[in-house]
């Protein structure tokens, strides 16, 4: 596979002025858990699957033992009448090029769908152990502020500070060459765990801004579920990490000193 | 070499229905002692090699002191009038893009061939240094389950729950968009060592599998083999790294902090 | 983006054989305090934005909430009547094949422009935290040292011993292949911090080298904000790699051990 | 420069079936060292510069303080009637990728110019501190053996058990597919610091297989002039290293975790 690859589970969709909700892995996974959990309660019907060479090789395991090759899934759904799409999935980009590459791909669906506006949802790593409900935003187009603002997303000068880092940011910017509208909406979360809390307040404001009512109650076990695999796949990782200095395939790219 | 290299040793093969088994380096190198067994003990013979510039820039030094590019190999074999093909060699992808297209030229060739049914061999990493006897299974198809089942080839709710890493898993993803069954077989192994009581166990399940018997006894010897070289080039590695702290050509990718 | 992007932000640019003055990211960010002072205080105008997926995926988020995708950008201004480009950014490349693709993009604007020669600025890290005032050059033409020795510039035997890394010494070596004059100047920096004494007195002596009087007073602060940001940069970089380790995004290339 | 470039000083250069001497930078940079020793004693004509986007984006800086951009270089000589060409370089590739491209660029240049054998030079790392003389090689092709035996090369069964990492090994590799004759002659050294003494070890064998009479005497100060840019590079980036964590722009691609 040697270029990025799309598949279309349904044909003929046609979708009235819809809005595009980005939740991918991230800081305290809270883009993710909100994403989710949005796709469960609005039963949202998948209709897109993006696999690439960008991504790690790596399969994961479903309950019945079939595996899955990562990627990343656009899900439609209607809400209070509107058109949602929901995009997510299970890592973003391994590479530099493949961000930007990534991004202009699913630019382009959100194009093809007539996205007429794009929430990108994360977190915002406060370093602090104790939760704080907020949410922080940033735009790639001043008029939005004023709109938002009246949700309580909050608008600080300057931050975060060292920019936003990913997808999340990326799509903002990326947007603009296309003249389409985009925010990040990043809830507060400590920055060292999957954080439901920030997840759960995060949907609140949602669910005003998109109209409907979400019940939250799942959520923390959707969490825990994904702190559990968080924690095995880490535990493996160490694992491997260290059965693997005694093995000769540890060759990567950092590794290319020279001999004779 | 911008390309990969396929170099076809044998012309005009014709397999009836072959299955593919891949044992590449990895977790415990249980796949590819697996693999190396099998083509010793079936007299396999080798009729494709695979260099691609996603493997290191190494040669290994064979015992006469001629020299061989690393690569993947292919070999066939018929047992138990079954025909059988297997891939091994000295090292997976370097680089998550090269994974994705190694994975499709082995499935490329794995078509061109008729295979009906892909076998790929991996170690589990349980963690501890006490052997545990035992296989587990993913699969790209739930019918394969039933079948493998009975082999001995455990199937546990979602594990391993961090995915499969690598070519084991990535063949199984990768499969699926060509409607080809494939499985991950992995003996459960510490994840320290080169693990021949972990492959010596695969190997047991495999001969119930393919229906013929397997002579174990030189496997031990083999993998003390392997670990030997593994051992020696992790020295060497040390070694460099050392060395070449003293030298102004470790420059690498991530070596790029400005100057001026 | 698969491709550099180029943004034109007027038309019909006609300039008289002008100069242009690159000051990117770097040591002490010396080249970029000064790139940054000069268009302000010579109110220079941006002509050019360039993007590039060899940038990393990071937008910035200005005072007002709105965000700037990272890029580099051409600015032009007069001073005491001669034509002056500069090129200024929010980072270098991130991998070393992008510095070569970049490097010759901003050579084929460079001529576009016809532009006569170009100055790299940058610093030259000294180790000391002590501040000693000093500019050291490097030129990829002989013809041009007796008249930058004039302006104060110091030319030492074979400095630095270890060469120009980045953008500022690429685009000397790059312009040879256009016959293009270069040379880089960089002022002493302790190497640890953003140092606004060092562009200070690299300021004085590009002053003299262009015929204009610039104001230095602003530096300071412009230093301090600078420092800021780098600082919240490094504090969350920091959060997030704490956090990181408990989730499973974080795969990339280095991280690729094999399980299965 | 997306590509590698080529640049040939010479026009219309005939050689009598040349052979091929390949002194990059390396363990003990012996291999340099033979190189550029030969170069200075034979004086060797420089015929072709090699960049490539493969390389760190670096210059060096000449004594006079022009700079060069790193590349690698072809020289030519005639020894005892003998044509010889002499490759040797700043740097080997920076990625896995590069170094079979460049690997292929070398081999197209040696068919052109009709090269009949290869020898690669390198340092074989002992990891003991105190010297010993002896060179080891390997080949590819077993003829070669014999008729290199008799010069003191010596053979030992599957040494070295690493294998050969970079070029020195890959040409011998890639070389293979050319019918080309290849061997790697690699003088013993400590693996830890740049080593005049074992490269002095091996231009003595060289000289008996060259036929000509080598004066060994300057080589020591060249170690030592070696030794002096290779502490400075490592001082400077040690500088930068720290200097570094202060600034915003260390982004690469092993930082990519993401914020939002």
């Amino acid at each position: 596979m040697k270029e990025n690859k799309i598949v279309r589970l349904k044909d003929d969709i046609k979708l009235n002025n819809p809005i595009l909700l980005v939740g991918l892995p991230g800081v305290g996974h809270v883009g993710k858990l909100v994403a989710e959990h949005l796709i469960e309660e609005l039963n949202a019907e998948k209709i897109i699957e993006i696999y690439s060479p960008h991504f790690p090789p790596q399969v994961l395991v479903n309950d019945d033992s079939t595996i899955k090759l990562v990627n990343n899934e656009i899900f439609s759904c209607k809400a209070n009448d509107k058109d949602i799409l929901i995009l997510t999935g299970d890592h973003q980009s391994s590479s530099t090029e493949g961000h930007y590459e990534l991004g202009d791909l699913y630019l382009d669906l959100a194009e093809e769908f007539g996205v007429s506006r794009i929430y990108t949802l994360g977190g915002f790593p406060t370093g602090q152990l104790t939760h704080t409900d907020g949410v922080i935003g940033a735009v790639n187009n001043h008029d939005l502020i004023e709109e938002m603002g009246q949700y309580g997303i909050e608008f600080k000068e300057g931050e975060p500070g060292g920019g936003i880092v990913g997808a999340s940011g990326l799509l903002l910017g990326l947007s603009q060459f296309r003249k389409l509208d985009a925010l990040c909406v990043m809830g507060f979360t400590s920055g060292y765990l999957v954080d439901p809390k920030s997840a759960q307040f995060l949907l609140g404001i949602l669910s005003k801004i998109l109209g409907v009512e979400i019940d939250i109650t799942p959520l923390e076990e959707r969490a825990k579920e994904m702190e559990k695999i968080a924690a095995q796949l880490a535990e493996m990782e160490q694992q491997q990490r260290q059965g693997q200095q005694f093995l000769p395939d540890t060759s990567s790219d950092e590794d290319l000193r020279y001999i004779g």
